[in-house]
């Protein structure tokens, strides 16, 4: 295992265009490639190493035993699995794609006993391409390192350096815990921004004219592409599915209690003491522990800090540094 | 009618407080009162005319023959209108509350036959106080300004006069009209809120750090004070029910959908077009019209334009100037 093992980024879109340029500047060997030819240009235009085709790209990864970084959409992952299977099929491979479950289900089935650790980070605009990415991209952000029953520490080790390199904080979880999350987090807030836009305009040009800042906040993101939200939200059905039903369970409640009684209170109460939990974890105080990765519960117990909300933010040797709410913390 | 009356603000906080400030800004002679000593204090201290009690203020406001600015929470409309029937019956009378027909149906009540034209800013912060508020609140906002079948068009014309006169732009609009329209833009909005606040958080401390841009955006106004909130929501009762019904529908055609086909396109494809819509409209070209206020017919043409989307910028004699979408507009 070298702590400089070099990269090989499949996708130069907004992810995978800002993970080349971010592990470049982390001091990585790094190179990509696109199907698409604009975006290959301008990162070859921006001084990157681009490869003409991912064959080439993929080539030049099995001869340095590269770390491959899937960055495509969901639709896509498949056939790019092809293309590794064919041409690297001995390199450790991850991912950046927004669901888990469904990337790992696919490697399975194209590459049985890949080594293969998933991760997401959780950054990005309502641009795409490469010339909306940016190095700077990852800087704090969290960055999900999948830890599966059969994950090897190094390899998971591995995929965790890279997201430390690219300037995130890397949160262990469980791909079906992830994919929970994102369902609560992310889909269902641009679901529920698409509702909410629609059932603005529903009340025709006076409603859009009277609309300020509640309405322009939570419609943002359905002003993001569609084809974008769908393999978001679509690649995540069951666990989306759940996060919905509590929604419609909690809306619906709410509806109940304003017909019968004119109260919002239960609704409103919870909904602001959730806000203010939200708020409390991004101000709380910090605390480093160490976790020893050459213990044999070192990934359960990175499993546990995860789901607690801790980060980790060094790996030195086989030591990880992970941040947990400290004293002044809400939890 | 003067062009210059006196204004009377009863209530200080956020809206009432920058009422009493931009008025004055915009020229007026213009004092308050508030049942917070702070806010009154801290009005006095910034330099503005503040009387000791709601009754001195009307009794002023009674013999300057004011326009009495309502501004408290819906819920001490009825004891400040009390007020009003006692120390100065014959005044004109506006508010800023952010339902309508509950206040005109107060005012019919406790001073039957009154003059009394509604009005509500669309601006606000999440502060609340004096202290939180500003001359420059109601800059470019708009201010919608009720027109019933009893209204008269001097009065209408008069509390127009001072919504412009403190920097915003005058929307037309039914006051049934007016409600149904903020429960789409401003009443659903802090519900969703809520609802998507108390879901992220029941995915743990995973969900919540892990939540970015989508879920900041779509809870942020799940900070607001609760009885704010529910002042506000509770008091719009029957058009919020429209309002949510239309949520729980759009939100059960995009669960039934993902759960039958796996896709979400026409809620994405509908939400995505709503948000442009918006866009569209908060970027369209405009063009001036004129409205003769001595015709019969005025009040009508202005709840037509208002119904459009249009705003009345400037009153000027008895012509008022509404900016209406242009040929680079989107409607």
């Amino acid at each position: 295992m070298s702590p400089v093992r070099d990269v090989c980024v499949l996708g130069l879109g907004l992810i995978g265009g800002s993970v080349l340029r971010a592990a470049v500047a982390g001091g990585r060997h790094a190179w990509g490639a696109s199907s698409s030819q604009t975006d290959t240009e301008r990162a070859a235009a921006d001084g990157f190493t681009t490869c003409p085709s991912a064959a080439d790209a993929l080539r030049a990864a099995a001869e340095a035993d590269a770390l491959i970084v899937i960055a495509v959409p969901l639709s896509a992952v498949d056939a790019v699995l092809g293309q590794v299977a064919a041409y690297a099929p001995n390199c450790l491979i991850t991912d950046v794609v927004s669901v888990k479950r469904p990337v790992a289900e696919a490697v399975d089935q194209v590459l049985p006993g890949a080594r293969y650790v998933g991760g997401h980070p959780m950054a990005g605009t309502a641009e795409s391409g490469w010339a909306a990415g940016s190095a700077e991209l990852f800087r704090g952000a969290a960055w999900v390192v999948g830890i599966e029953e059969e994950t090897q520490v190094a390899d998971w080790q591995e995929v965790a350096g890279l997201a430390l390199d690219c300037g995130a904080q890397v949160v262990p979880a469980g791909l079906d815990e992830h994919d929970a999350a994102v369902a609560r987090i992310s889909h269902l807030p641009h679901l529920l921004a698409e509702v909410l836009a629609s059932v603005g305009a529903d009340g025709g040009p006076l409603a859009l004219a009277l609309a300020a800042g509640s309405f322009g906040d939570g419609t943002r993101v359905a002003g993001s592409r569609p084809e974008l939200v769908r393999a978001m939200c679509e690649g995540n059905r069951m666990a989306l599915l759940d996060a919905v039903d509590d929604a419609l369970g909690r809306l619906g409640a709410a509806r109940g209690s304003l017909a019968s009684t004119g109260s919002l209170a239960v609704t409103i109460n919870a909904g602001h003491s959730a806000r203010e939990q939200l708020m409390a974890l991004r101000t709380a105080g910090h605390e480093h522990v160490q976790v020893d990765l050459g213990e044999p519960d070192a990934l359960d117990m990175l499993l546990s800090y995860g789901s607690s909300g801790g980060r980790v933010v060094a790996l030195a040797g086989k030591t990880a540094t992970v941040q947990v709410a400290g004293e002044n913390g809400s939890n």
